[in-house]
């Protein structure tokens, strides 16, 4: 990476943080020229529009998460290991120091369920990714023999997608603190139910 | 109701409607005196500060779900039924037309977990609520039989909770129309696996 490149890196690293905190939305030029004490006109060389700020700021989180959560979790073997490494990379997605604000995905959902635009668009693309990642997950399973055979990976997917939205609500707005005990079991039961 | 309390509710319903598209911090008194066409102080009249506008929107979103979802669902019989019937309530509420940006919760509970003050005071006390409606509801039926003695109410309650999170993010966000149908069959299966 030359220095511009770390620059621009370095500033999309703070942007994410302050979108987990302040949502997508409120993530403007302005609001980020603020918090990283640079001129507007600076990040303006950066980012031409709120809105290419905010496409970068997703394809950012997005890289980040498939290295760290999507990568390391695709290297196990199939079958139970391999969503259970889905399930605990992203429990640990969420907690991590760099997204005080919890998942920035999670709080996009909202946001931009009913704003149609390119950002919404570049949403519902990574979300279909990552849904798609879980399903085929599955699917391999199932392939594999490991799930039964007449397992329907969408179903297991939303059903898991489920237990991560339970989760996050439970932990970061009411502060629940059994809540990730019984998410795990949530998920052991999706399991093992769906053993073959 | 007397004609000024009408002109409150009537208010109340425009800005729950309002913020169910823009989100409930970006409900202030400003956009909801552009959105009804009144003058910023009339409303001011009526609410003094933003922040308690976006309570009395909480506070009136929560008075029509007890009225049409939960209040009905507590009338039917115990077990199974009842919690169907706070399913299926749940999901003509965000289906509702006086809602066309999708439950007005749902988004506030990612848009407000980390913004601490008396708005977010007050949707916890709500969704708190909430959760012990259904999870009280899971421990009645355990109580009279129909449901396992050792079934853990809290339990079931997030795992429902799960299944209606992630029907309202595949269906409003990436817009997939077998979601209600899996989301139907996800509830099905806990309720089975629940059965004494």
């Amino acid at each position: 990476m030359g220095k511009g490149e770390r620059t621009h890196t370095t500033i999309l690293d703070h942007a994410t943080s302050l979108a987990s905190q302040v949502g997508l939305t409120g993530l403007t030029i302005g609001a980020l020229a603020d918090d990283l004490d640079l001129s507007k006109s600076g990040l303006f060389a950066h980012f031409q529009s709120k809105e290419a700020l905010q496409i970068e700021v997703l394809d950012h989180a997005a890289r980040r998460f498939t290295e760290t959560v999507v990568r390391p979790a695709l290297a196990k073997p199939r079958g139970a290991p391999r969503m259970q490494a889905l399930f605990n990379g992203w429990i640990a997605w969420v907690q991590d120091d760099s997204l005080p604000g919890g998942c920035v995905f999670v709080a996009a959902n909202t946001e931009l369920d009913d704003r149609p635009g390119p950002v919404r668009d570049r949403l519902v693309a990574l979300q279909q990714g990552w849904i798609d990642v879980i399903a085929g997950s599955f699917r391999r399973g199932i392939e594999s023999g490991l799930f039964r055979a007449d397992a329907d990976p969408r179903q297991l997917a939303q059903d898991m997608v489920g237990s991560l939205l339970s989760l996050h609500f439970h932990s970061r707005l009411l502060n629940d603190h059994r809540a990730g005990a019984r998410a795990r079991r949530a998920v052991a039961a999706l399991l093992e139910g769906a053993k073959s």
